[in-house]
């Protein structure tokens, strides 16, 4: 069944997470400043879904039960679903100038599927079954969902056993009836306003077999905390009753949060893995081959935005003809598609895995090229769009003051550009394009989805070098 | 004389601005919390000039009194000049975050030194007597001066005569006491809370004489409006009760503004240029060798402040000893140094201009490439700064949230990196470089000071490329 | 029919062209030091068509005759025509170190194989049919056919009727039996040994008939004069009683020519426009869309020579685990993947051109993006690379020491490396690597194939702006 | 006293040094075309000294006899000759194109200067008197002189000690009149046709003592070999008995080679350190204070020559008027004047090194920095210039060409570009700039003069890390 926008609020009606954000609870999640954004978002992922002209992109057909299900919760069957799956993560930061909320919770799916089913393979047999089911029922309600991945990890330089062990997320506790969490994950986007969090591992050794954890928790149970991000966009919101002067009026930045597990309850069917440390490089692989390539796209998505602002800019400025702003404008674009090719291209040459399994995850040296090119690329991208926009993209006065007469034949006659433009929508674009590349957003992109060393590792050591070095050898040593 | 806070501060009390944030009136620029950033950064430039260790760096003995002045009000009168000014311009931004609001004005003074003297060789005689009194009136009140220059400018692909002409702030009428002003200047730091706005033209053609005018114009002149941009930052500042938890407490970010002349009388006295636009040509080279080559230095400062800040967060995260961290920081040190460096020889290799006028400009050719190596040099920096901070330099909950015990007690446990370090002092620093490096700063590092269009053709015309080409052939036609 | 390399050979000796290197007349192709290396890698293009490797590669299924042909010179039927194509390019590249020297051919056919039937359905009907005569003709005998399409042009700042006439290549008379061309080709790889040579125009402009001219010249036709390149690699090979101390011994650099046309005779029947101008801007996109995107598999197969070259000499150092150089290695996978992943993205939204001619083309954007992230990449690689190796890669001593005993001595003691590694592998591949990124090879990417001013305005151009701009609306002006 | 070419080359006589190239045993370094091109280039320091426009540059007043010697055997007393020095660099690049081959020689005589300086403070005491003397003898004749720095080092992962001990150069025996050598030094400029090579050591640590040893060896010591580089521009210069058509005709490109010690005598009066492993440490740091500092300038003059042949293609395209190109442009001088300015700060910076011995090196941060900064910008100027110059930079026939009237006919009328610049100068020039775009130059630079791994290693070793620290926390902490 594909949700609808109605039945997705009427649910989170029903949630009462404990939430802070700036220092004070939030009251509803509904109508507070700092979370309504990530609802109008996760809001757009149902009615997308119902446009006709998105259909395709947006939903896909379950394999488990025939009927047709939000490709967001969809396990990918082929590389045409991973190929759609990136249009889908284009069309959303386009639609939205910020994260679905959905993402994470795909990618959650996916490697999930692929990790228990290993399990099962090779005996474990009691974690797959329960996925499937747990799969069904998110399907059957289009539940919109949230991967839990990062725990905080505090002193890096030591093992998670050698400092505070809530330090990463763990099993305190096996009970008949279930499991005991404790510990956080930080950076969770999203997470307080989406219906389900589900929480797996990055790689862990043997010994560390209490933090091999993957489960499904729902939003608002008992012992979860949400601590909001609070940067100086969510400050600026919180403090303004009209959201009309906003850089992104309706979505915000991407919201995300710290939370906590007091010893949270998660009774077994929900538990997916509880111990095997061996199947957590898996879920490692899997996240790099299914999460990563769509930063790819997201961020060509973000730099569609941008692009479309600096090139209003430049014609506003009376400057679009002018040889080096042109030349700005194709570093934007060369930085968007360069991203977008990486990540097609990870698609492109996605396979099964598991083998056997039917479940399709995108190449991993591609996918990670995709992020390491978002990465870069966005600085790029920041650059060239600053360059056309001009200082008012950093100095533009408030657009408050446009509601006193006298201000605003002030400023609606010296901000002016070209004279056949609307001053004020000159204006609302200077304030969006700032939200873009005058705010968190690129440190965002470096970081987010990945740390970019680790990233480059696993590029290393997915690429047969000793087949290159034969390539080298045999025409070095030719011979007539 | 050297001025001191305490003076500045009362004479501060005595001008009356109109000037508006966020769509509000500024009641009182001292107690305004926009405008209060600026003061606490203009104040340090009177404290830090009767600092011993810094008295050298802060003033310079005035060739027109023998007495000591504040360098911000200096006429540079030696290389040595040149180059104290730029250690004085890594201290503040070293010592504030921010810029120090009187560079322009010092950059003005300059200009107008050299514009009014060339002016008078060539017989045009009014305008240098009259700037050597204004020069004197502001050494012996030690007044702080900014430097209105930009224009809003319109459709740049118009010239003023073919817009609404008021798009470049002009001399609407010369009335036998003074002058009548009217138009806009944009991006202008600081000026709604220092003593002087001096304005001065860039580079205008014949038929463009309304436009060709230099004069002074004290704070709260009547006519005049500001404007105050609005950045989430600004808007983060004037929402909060409590500072402290701010990215940059006490001096805020660059606080520019628009400002408007509405038909502004300036008497005689003040004006050193009205129509003589042969001479605007000499006022932009000026610009570019006296205030240009301080965006080395000035990013410099900034990027010590980020190089700190990484640093102190590589060790709480427990990876400072970690090979791709470490080449990230020299990273860091390396851009800092190389815009450093490019200035340092762009006063190195000052002169005179105009010849015999004794007045020392930086060479024009390092000056532009220490702005623009600081360009491309602050997007690495905040790349490498993000790279070595990770997530919670954009997802960190509010410091605000401390307050209350219980989640004192969460966000401590679990925002903890190495056990050595205050968890208290790691938020704040997260904060900090939070705002630097997912914030405007580099936006406004890229546009700021000048066009990087413009600069780069002026390094293109100030370089003798037909001596390069003789250099060449003489290699290339080279005979035994 | 697939050709054999006996066969291309037995025609070469029938070709008697006019070609000068290095001050001396060739005397034999088959002979000469410095076209023997096109001709090797030429029969390499035979030979792999016949390796069950590589059949899918290097062959395909012609629409004409439903035999297998070579894929080099085969008209794209579909997207997967495209993507495969691609892997021929870099499989040749892979297997040679050198331009495969068919690649322009391939794109020749397939820019007149569209641009023919665009003429033929408006009703300009001579052409089509013969092209495809013609192309039955070179699918018979499995020709090697090289492109020939950039004229001299002399001075850039006038058209070419306002400088010799010739520095176009042109048509100065119709006969009753054909047409006779004057002027030049320059930059030509490998035409000196291919087959035939395959003319086509870049736009010309009303007015500028005579220009627009393609046709097809056999190898060795009266008038042609072929003048090769002379580079420092070029002078050490001819000078070399023995190849395999040379960089690529067999295979050596790109080659190219000026070739000279002296009023060559070409008969109709073998040209396929003369004087439609309003079709020459297609052929300009049709050879974006075929040539170009192949920048991206050739360079990065050159990228896969230089990554097993830098894995083998990091070994051979001993320094393959530390960490700087593994970033290095990082470097140039990232480089080599890059340009390939647009590429592949380029043949994937691939389309046919003109609508129901059942020709297809890769995405003009993509295209364009391969050749500029090949560009960039080549030069990063080559840094990489150098700091891998270290300074023999530019330093080394001549392999023929080695014939002396007492010199090998010496020099396998102070030349050796890892005790394991052959100290005369580790000297080969000094060289080897010398060849690619101390020499003229990123220089030959960075200009070969397009020029990238036209290419980067190609991009702006084939890019939907108004589409972006919207999107970036739609979001600024977001309402509730 | 200042040498003159003629004494020079008189002493070259007198060499009968035991030197390969090639594969073939140097019969007469004066005559032999490898050797020649040095010859010229260290002609060129005796020359320009005695130019009464470069003599300030070139010469300096030994602070030991009072008389002026050559700049580059000058130990540096002051800042100021820290910056002289730089420009004695940088003109030298400028006038011949390639090392003037005694740089290294300067180098190691301040390095020991130093050194020998130190030991003696600490009461060491035969080594400072012995080498003043030698410094004497130098200035007396003003020989030409070259540093022996870098061994083998064989592999990396291996200490000296845990592999062939010859794979650094070592002591291998201690006579009553001296010491002997054994070992080897790559990548040595110049060795072969200068008056001495001054060994000094890189770091060691205790137990390695056998290779702490500095001394002097004078050219053709019994025992040496030489064996040079054979680059493809090597190869042909060697083939080319004209050399008027070469890239670079007089001075060819850097020359260098590796060199051999089989159980070389050097006498105590030459011997400078023997087994003082203490003081190898200031031996590294004093090379990269006064040798580092100089690759900003000597890159900065092939740059200059590079700029000088990209501007003249430019004009001879048509081209120089386009905004593109002049961007080149741009690119090229700002990468040589941003390596030029760090280099210039390095002196500026410069300080006693020990104290109190008279002695000035460069600060290593800003020497480093000018090293960094040279190797990127190296590649960018490559870049630029082959955007600038176009494809015939790469594929020119040879000049050779021009000698048969008919060939030279058909060259000069379609080689042709603007109609008022002679195109066989055209030819010339593509010529040259391919010799330093198309080549080992970059890899040169970029290798040369030390690994950038250490050199980052250095600055960031270099860079007080606790005081920026301490400013961010300043500034963190703020409060009112």
């Amino acid at each position: 069944m594909i949700g609808t926008k109605e039945r997705y609020i009427e649910r989170l009606k029903g949630y009462k997470p404990k939430a802070f954000v700036g220092g004070e609870r939030i009251k509803d999640i509904l109508t507070d400043p700092n979370t309504k954004t990530i609802i109008n978002t996760v809001a757009k992922t149902y009615e997308l879904a119902h446009d006709p002209r998105f259909e395709g992109i947006m939903t896909a057909e379950s394999p488990l039960t025939g009927e047709r299900v939000s490709r967001l919760n969809h396990v990918a069957q082929s590389i045409g679903d991973l190929e759609t799956r990136l249009e889908l993560t284009r069309l959303m930061t386009q639609s939205t100038g910020t994260c679905c909320g959905r993402c994470g919770g795909c990618t959650a799916l996916n490697v999930l599927a692929a990790t228990t089913y290993a399990m099962e393979k090779d005996g474990i047999g009691e974690y797959h079954g329960r996925f499937v089911d747990y799969l069904k029922f998110i399907h059957k309600h289009d539940l919109s969902c949230h991967a839990a991945t990062t725990s905080p990890k505090g002193d890096r330089s030591k093992s998670p056993l050698e400092q505070d062990p809530d330090l990463h997320l763990r099993v305190v506790e096996k009970r008949r009836d279930g499991i005991v969490l404790r510990g956080a994950k930080a950076h969770q986007t999203s997470a307080v306003a989406v219906d389900e969090m589900i929480v797996y591992p990055r790689q862990f050794a043997k010994g560390e077999e209490q933090y091999a954890v993957a489960c499904a928790v729902p939003n608002g149970t008992e012992g979860v905390t949400y601590f909001l991000q609070f940067n100086s966009d969510d400050a600026e919101r919180r403090a303004s009753a009209d959201t009309s002067t906003l850089g992104n009026p309706l979505y915000g930045g991407r919201q995300t949060m710290l939370v906590i597990y007091e010893d949270v309850f998660v009774p077994w069917e929900r538990v997916f893995m509880c111990g095997e440390v061996a199947y957590t490089a898996l879920c490692s692989q899997a996240a790099r081959r299914t999460h990563i390539y769509n930063e790819g796209p997201c961020k060509a998505g973000y730099g569609d935005l941008i692009l479309g602002a600096s090139k209003f800019l430049a014609e506003s400025n009376g400057m679009d003809k002018i040889p080096h702003i042109i030349e700005d404008i194709v570093k934007i674009i060369s930085a968007n598609e360069t991203t977008y090719a990486s990540a097609l291209t990870a698609a492109r040459k996605g396979s099964e895995m598991p083998p056997g399994s039917g479940i399709f995850f995108a190449d991993e040296r591609f996918s990670v090229l995709s992020k390491l090119n978002a990465n870069e690329g966005f600085y790029e991208v920041m650059k060239a769009a600053a360059d056309v926009a001009g200082g008012l993209v950093v100095t533009m006065p408030s657009e408050k003051e446009l509601k006193d007469p006298e201000r605003r034949e002030l400023l609606l006659k010296y901000l002016k550009g070209r004279s056949d433009i609307a001053t004020e929508d000159r204006m609302r674009m200077f304030k969006f394009l700032n939200h873009f590349i005058a705010s968190p957003h690129a440190a965002q992109a470096w970081i987010g989805g990945g740390d970019p060393y680790h990233l480059r590792m696993a590029l290393y050591g997915a690429t047969d070098l000793e087949e290159k070095k034969k390539l080298a050898r045999s025409i070095a040593f030719g011979c007539e």
